[in-house]
C-alpha cells in the first residue's frame, strides 16, 4: 500500500494559531515555517506516495460562497492527502435562503464535528467573523478584495524556490491591483520577508494611496521592467468590475501584456508568475506563459503543498509542551 | 494514525431490519437500541478519533430529489466515519429527464454494487417503493410530509440526554404541523417511548384530526406552556406552502415565537429544540435560541451519531446466530 | 476491517499504454486482457469486501463537460474501490468562462498532482488532445459521437459472460447509430474479437456508409431478428438531435421496439443489452427489459469492474522488466 509514513514530528511551538485569516497578521517566522513545511510535504508527495495520514479522523469543510472549483479542489486534495475527510457545503446558500443567518449555518456545520472550515466569501472580514464565532479552525480562501493568504503563500513559495530567497528581491504585481486579494496577501507576505514590492497598472486600477502599504507604484510597466526580479501578472477580473477600467482589452494588452518584446527588457533571470486562470493574450502571451521564465504550473503544484502545510499546522498534533 | 479501534460487537439480534423507513414501524425496543448505539458512537467521536472503520468496503449513496446540503452531508459524514464510501446521485434527475423511470434509476445505482440508498423525495412512500424493489438497504431521509425518521430520532436522543428519560414527559410540537414530516416521526417515536405529545399551532396548520394519532392539540401556545417539559419549535416551511396559512410572519411570531416572556411561563427546566435551519425572530428569538434551555446545536451533533447508529445497524456484521 | 488483500501481481507486460482513448486503437489481446482483469475485480468485489487498495496514494479526476451523474459515479466508485482518491472538476466550465483555454484547465488540474483524468466532451478528439498535452493518464468517457470505450468494453464483457465467447457471434446494434459513440466502440471492439456486427435502424439514423467500418446494415429489424445472437438496443438520444429523425416515437417503437412479439422471432438464447438510461416503451418494452434474456443491470455491474480494470492497468505497478 503506497501510503507514506513520514514523521514530521509535532507542530512546532512557534505556531500557536487556530486560524489562517491573512498574511497581514503573520510574522516573518510564521510565514517561513509554513513555507518550510510546504517544502517537506511537496518533497514527499512528489515521490508518488501521496498520502500522509497525519490527520486521519479529522474533517475539513469547504464553505465557498463564490464559485471556484479549482481552489476548492486544491484544498480538498490537500486535506485528503493528509488523511482527513472533506465535505463540501458550498451549495448551502440554500439554507441561507431558507432564512438562516450566516453564523447559524457555520455553527450548524461545526456542530457536526468539523475541525476546519475553509471559507470564501465576497464580503471582506467574513472569515474573521467565523473565527470569532466558531471553536474550530478557519482558513480564509478569499474574502472579497481583502486577502487570499494561501495564494500569497504559494506565490512566495514559488519565488523562494526559484530565487533561493525573498529578502532583497524586487517583485512587481501587475494589473488589476484594485480588485485583487492576491495583491494584498502578496504585499504583506513579501514585505515581511524583506522584498521590495511595486504595484503596476492603469491609473484606474492602481492609485498613489497604495504607498500607504509600503509599496512603490507605477503606471508604466516598461519603466520598471529592467529592475524587477519577479513579475506577478494578476488576472483582469472582468467579473468583479462594474465599469470597464480601461478602453479595451487590446489597449490593456498593448500597455501591460508580457510578450517577448517586454521579456527582452527584463533581467536575464526574470521569474514570471500568474495566478490562474490566465487570459492568454491579455496579461501574458502564450510564448511567455509557456516559456522557461514562467513558473505558472509550479504555482499550482505549490498550492497543494502550501495548503497541506497550513492545514497540518492548524490541526496537527502539538508537542506536549504547548498542548 | 488517529483511527479508533472500537469493538461494538456484532449487530444485536433484536435488530433484523434492512431498511429504516419510518418510526411508525419501529418498536420501543428498536428505537431504544438505536439511541443506545448512537450514544456509544457519540462518545467515541467526541474523543477526536472520529473514524471507526466498521463498514470499510461498504458504499452508501445519497439520492436526494429535494435539495438539502446539510442533511446530505450529515449522512455522508456518518457513513464515512464508519469507514464506508459515499457517492452522491442527487443531481441525477438528469437521467429521469432522459426518460428513465425512478425505479430504473434506483436499480441502476444498486447494480453498481451499492449497500445502502439514503433517499429524500417529495412524494410520500417513495422510500417504501424503493425498499420493495431493491435488495440493498434504504433509509428514508424525508418523504414529503410523511416521515423523516432520523430527524425524529435525533430529537428524541437530545431529549433523553437532557432529561434522562422519555417516559412520562410532555412534549409540545409547535408550528407548521401540517407540512411536517418531522412532526409525524416525533409523534410516533415519542409515544412509543411513553411521552405525551401536544401539537400546537394556528388552526390552518393544526386540526382536531391529529388526535387520531393519539396526540392532544392546541391553538394557544400560552395555554400549554406551563405544563410542557419539551418544546420542539418546527420551522415555518414557506417553501412548502401554496397559500399563506397566517396573515403575516409578525402575527405568527406574536402568537407562537418563543421569547423571554413566554420562557418565563414555562417549567424551570424547560428544554427547547428546533430542527434547523431556524428563522430567528419567527419561531424563536435569538436570546432563547442561544440561551441555556436550547439544545439546537446538540441536535445537529446527535444527528451524525444517530445516522452512524442506523447505518451500522443496517450494514454492520450480524452475530453468527442471525447471519 | 473488510479490506480485501488481493494480489493481482504487476500490470502485465502486454499492457504499455498510458491512456484509453478508444477501442479502435486496441488489439484483440489488449481488449481480452482488460476483460480478464475485469472478471477478477468483479469476483473480488462480489464477495462484499469491495475495497482493493492497489492504488492508494493515486488521484483520479473526473472532467465531464457533458452531464452524466451515473457514468461519473461509476468511474469514481471504480477508482475508490482501488483505494485511489477522486476529485470532480466537472463544474469547472467556470474557469473556461473566465477566459482560460481547455488545455490550460487540464494542465492546471494535472499540476495539482493528478494521476488520471477521465474526460467527457461533446467534441470528438478532445481526449486525444489532452493525452498529447498531459503527462498523466487520460480515459475517454465519451467524445461526441466518436467513442465511449468503457461502454463498449462493458457491453462486450457482458456478452462474453453470457455467451462464453465473442468470436463467431452475430451482434445487432439497433437504433440511433448515427449519434452513438457506443455504437462505434462496440463495432471496433466486437470485430477485433471476431464477431459479425449489424447496425439496424431507420434510414435517417443508419446509412450504407457504415459498411466502411466492416459492418452489415439493415433498415428492418424484423428481417435480421432470426439470425442474431445479441441485440444491443441503443437509446434514442433526443437531446443530441436537432431534427426529428423519424415521424413519431410511436412509429419508431412500432418498427424497432423489442417486445414479446419480436422476442418470439429470435433465437431461443437471444441476449438483450441496452446502455441505460432506457426509454421503456421506445427501444424496449418492460416485459423484455425485465425478462430473462435481458442483461441490462449486469451491464451496470460490469461497468464498475471494467473501469477498475482499465484504471488499474493505467496506474498499477508495472513489473520490473517494463518499468
Amino acid at each position: 500500500m503506497a501510503t507514506a509514513t513520514v514523521d514530521l514530528g509535532p507542530v512546532p511551538d512557534l505556531w500557536n494559531r487556530r486560524h489562517l485569516l491573512g498574511l497581514e497578521d503573520l510574522s516573518a517566522e510564521e510565514i517561513t515555517l509554513i513555507l518550510d513545511k510546504a517544502e517537506q510535504f511537496k518533497q514527499v508527495i512528489s515521490t508518488g506516495d501521496r498520502k500522509i495520514p497525519l490527520l486521519a479522523g479529522k474533517t475539513c469543510v469547504n464553505l465557498f460562497f463564490e464559485n471556484s472549483t479549482r481552489t476548492r479542489n486544491s484544498f480538498a486534495l490537500a486535506a485528503r492527502r493528509l488523511g482527513a475527510d472533506t465535505l463540501d457545503f458550498s451549495a448551502s446558500t440554500s439554507s441561507l435562503s431558507k432564512g438562516e443567518t450566516f453564523i447559524d449555518t457555520a455553527k450548524n456545520i461545526e456542530a457536526m464535528g468539523i475541525d476546519l472550515v475553509v471559507v470564501r466569501h465576497r464580503t471582506p472580514g467574513t472569515p474573521h467573523l467565523l473565527a470569532q464565532n466558531l471553536r474550530c479552525g478557519v482558513i480564509n480562501a478569499g474574502d472579497g478584495a481583502h486577502e487570499h493568504p494561501t495564494q500569497g503563500l504559494l506565490d512566495i513559495m514559488t519565488i523562494r524556490q526559484r530565487k533561493g530567497r525573498i529578502d532583497g528581491l524586487t517583485v512587481a504585481l501587475v494589473g488589476d491591483i484594485a480588485h485583487s486579494r492576491t495583491a494584498r496577501s502578496n504585499i504583506w507576505g513579501l514585505q515581511k520577508l524583506g522584498a521590495h514590492v511595486i504595484v503596476c497598472g492603469p491609473s484606474t486600477l492602481v492609485s498613489p494611496q497604495w504607498t500607504d502599504l509600503g509599496v512603490e507604484y507605477s503606471y508604466h510597466l516598461d519603466d520598471i521592467l529592467p529592475r524587477v526580479d519577479v513579475l506577478n501578472l494578476l488576472r483582469i477580473q472582468f467579473e468583479r468590475q462594474t465599469t470597464r477600467p480601461f478602453p479595451s482589452v487590446r489597449e490593456y494588452a498593448h500597455l501591460y501584456a508580457m510578450d517577448r518584446h517586454r521579456l527582452a527588457k527584463t533581467k536575464s533571470d526574470i521569474l514570471i508568475l500568474a495566478p490562474g486562470p490566465i487570459n492568454r493574450g491579455v496579461e501574458v502571451t502564450p510564448e511567455v506563459a509557456d516559456g522557461p521564465y514562467s513558473a505558472i504550473l509550479e504555482q499550482v503544484t505549490n498550492g497543494v503543498a502550501v495548503r497541506m502545510a497550513v492545514i497540518w499546522l492548524l490541526l496537527g498534533k502539538k508537542s506536549r509542551s504547548t498542548a
